[in-house]
C-alpha cells in the first residue's frame, strides 16, 4: 500500500505556524501520509485565485489523492465544509466556490456536507478550520477511505463561473486571470475562440494594458529583448510574455486587465 | 514502524540552499524521515518570533516528533546546542531562548547540552550549525531514539518570559506579538484577563495604533467593510482583524505595538 | 528499500501551481517518492543563481538522489534536456549550464541527451518542460534506475565557468556571488587566495560597495552593532556580514558587486 497523498492549497502564507499546525494534525491521524504543498500563497481571501491554483494542478496527481483547499473568508460563519468525490480524486474545502474549477473539469462530482463533528479537532475555533476541520477530515478520510461517513450529499454547492472570454463582432474579449512568478499574464483566451492567432500566417492584434502586440511565438527564447508577445501557455491559455523579462511590469497590466484579440 | 517525523523552524528563508542542505544531511542519516517545514520565514535573528512560531504549532504533532528550531544569531560562539525531551516530543535548538514557549507549555522538560561531537558533520563550520550540528543530531536521534547519548543534563537553559499582558487599574495592557499573513494583529491578551470583552453584552474599548475598537466579533465575515474589530484567535489570544482586509496596514500597527483594553 | 529521493531546484516560485503540478506528475509514477524542495526561488531565468543553489546543496544528499534543476529560459527551443550520472547522484536539467557547478565538483560525469520521449507527458508543451519532461523523467528514473534508457551520451554539454576571484599585484579581486536571506554578501574569494585574511594577526583591507572593512571575525556575534565584517562562510567562501544586521543593505552592495582584498 503506498502512503496516502494529501495536497494543501491555502492562502495562509508560509511565515506563520498555520500550515505547520495543519500538517501536524494530519500526521497525528495518519503518520505515513505524504503531504504536498500546492501553494500557500493564494492571494489572501481570494477564492478565484485559489480555484485557479488548485484547478491547474490537481489533475496531475494519482488516483485517490485528497486535495485540501482552504481559502476561507467565511470561516466560522454558516458556510458549510464540504467533501467532494470527483472522478479520481477527493476534495475538502469550504463551500464558497473555491472548487468551482474542479466542478468544471470533473465529469461527475458527489458533494457532501461535512457534519460528522466527531472527526473534528475539539474545541473547533471560529477562525482556523484548516486546523480544526479540514486537516482532520483529510486525515481520517485518508485512513478510512469512506467519504459517506463524513456527511450527507448536497446538490447545491456554491459555484461561480470561471470568467470566460467572449467572441463578438470579430473580436475576442477576455481578461488576465493571473500574473505568474515570471510576470507572464495568463489570460482566459483559448485557441478555439480565435485559432488564427496561433498559426504562423495569422495577422492579428492583441491589446492589453494600452499596448498592441502583433506576434504570437512558439517559445519564449524567440522573443526579442524587451518585446512582449503572445504564447500558448501550458494550461492551454493565451499568455502575454517576454523573453527573460517581466511582461506584467513592462505593460503595467495586472490581474483583471482586459485583453482584446482581433484579426486584421 | 511509521517513519520518524522531523519538523524544521528556521529563519533561513527559502531562497538559499540552507534548508536544502539541512534536509540532505537528515536524509543521509535516516532516508525514510518525514521532514516537515513549520516555517523558514521566522524574522531573521528574531528569537521571540521563532519561539512563537514553534510554540503555536508543535503540540499538534504525533508522539516522538523531533522539532528542530534554528534561529541562531550566536552560531559559532559559546552558546550551547541543546536537546530537550518534553512530555511527548523532542526539541533540538541553540540554547538561546528559542524554546521558551516550549518550556512554558510542557509539564516537564529534560534539557541536555549536546556535546557528543561524533554525531556532527565534520568539520563543523562557525556559521551554519543547522547543517553541521542540528540536522545530524536530529537524524541520529530519529535513528537511535537515545537522547542520553547526545550529552549531559543541564539545569540552566536560557529562557525568557514570553511577554505577558497585565491588568491594572481596570485596564489590561498588552502588546502585538505578531502580524500574520492576513494582517491580523495577534496580541498577548487572553480571555481570562478580561472575559467581558468576549461576551455579547460587553461594553469595552480596545486601543491600538491610536484607534479605538468597540466590537469583538465571533467570526471574520461579521465585520463591516473597512472595520477593524477584535476576535478570539485560534491560539486563544485576542486578535485585531478585518473582514477581507489587512488590520495591520489599516491601523498602522506593527509587532510590539501597545494594546490597551478597558471596560466602559 | 528506502523511498527514492528527488530534489527540486527551480525559479518557478511558490505562488503558482507549477511546482504542485511537477510533484503530481512525479507521484503518479512513483507514489512513494520523497520529494524535497531545495529552492523554488532561484532568481527568474538566472542560470548562475540556479547553478549556485543546487551546487551548494546537492552533496549532502544520499547516494542515488535524483536532483532536478529547472531554470530554463530556453524551454521549447532546441536546447537539449539532459540526464547526468555523477559520482553518487543523478541530475536532470535543461542543457544550459545550470549544472556547471555540478560539473566542477564531480570527479566524473556521464551526460546523456534525453530523447526517449515515451517517458514524457504528452503532448509536451513549449513552455513547461518541468511538468512535461523533467518531472516524468525523474519519476521513471527513480522507478527503473536505468539512465541509459533515456538517451545517448553526449560530450559537449553547455557549461560556463563559475566566476573566479583572481590574484594580481598583491590584490585579490572577486565578486559578490549572491546575497543570502540575512543580507550576507557571499563572495567568490577563497581562503587559499589570501590566507592571511583569515589569521588573527592579518592586516588587510576588504573593499566592497565603496567601503573598507578591516576585520574578519570567527563568528557573527563578535561583530559590533552596525559593523560590517568579513567571515568564512559555510560554503568555504569569504562573506561580508553583520551581527544581527543586513550587510547588503548597509553597504548598498548587490550581487555582482566587486570585492577587492589587499594586504596592508
Amino acid at each position: 500500500m503506498p502512503s496516502p497523498i494529501i495536497t494543501l492549497t491555502t492562502d495562509y502564507g508560509t511565515q506563520d505556524h498555520l500550515v505547520g499546525a495543519m500538517k501536524g494534525v494530519i500526521l497525528k491521524i495518519v503518520p505515513d501520509a505524504t503531504i504536498i504543498d500546492i501553494s500557500h500563497q493564494v492571494l489572501p481571501c481570494d477564492i478565484l485565485d485559489g480555484a485557479l491554483t488548485l484547478g491547474m494542478a490537481y489533475k496531475y496527481y494519482p488516483l485517490k489523492t485528497i486535495h485540501v483547499a482552504v481559502v476561507d473568508p467565511g470561516v466560522g460563519s454558516a458556510r458549510r465544509p464540504i467533501l467532494v468525490s470527483g472522478d479520481q480524486h477527493y476534495f475538502i474545502a469550504p463551500d464558497n466556490g473555491v472548487l468551482s474549477m474542479v466542478y468544471e473539469k470533473e465529469e461527475s462530482c458527489m458533494v457532501r456536507h461535512i457534519t460528522s463533528d466527531h472527526y473534528f479537532l475539539q474545541p473547533v475555533s471560529n477562525t482556523f478550520h484548516g486546523r480544526d476541520i479540514f486537516a482532520p477530515v483529510a486525515g481520517w478520510l485518508a485512513k478510512n477511505n469512506q467519504p459517506a461517513s463524513f456527511g450527507e450529499e448536497i446538490t447545491d454547492p456554491v459555484r461561480f463561473s470561471m470568467p470566460k472570454a467572449k467572441s463578438a463582432e470579430g473580436k475576442v474579449k477576455g481578461v488576465v486571470l493571473k500574473v505568474d512568478n515570471f510576470g507572464n499574464l495568463v489570460t482566459n483566451v483559448t485557441p478555439d475562440l480565435i485559432p488564427q492567432v496561433f498559426l504562423p500566417e495569422g495577422r492579428y492584434k492583441i491589446s492589453v494594458g494600452g499596448k498592441d502586440i502583433n506576434r504570437v511565438l512558439q517559445h519564449y527564447a524567440e522573443g526579442a529583448q524587451g518585446e512582449p508577445f503572445g504564447i500558448l501557455g501550458s494550461a492551454g491559455l493565451l499568455e502575454i510574455s517576454m523573453n527573460r523579462g517581466n511582461a506584467a511590469r513592462t505593460l503595467g497590466a495586472q490581474r483583471g486587465a482586459e485583453v482584446v484579440v482581433e484579426l486584421l
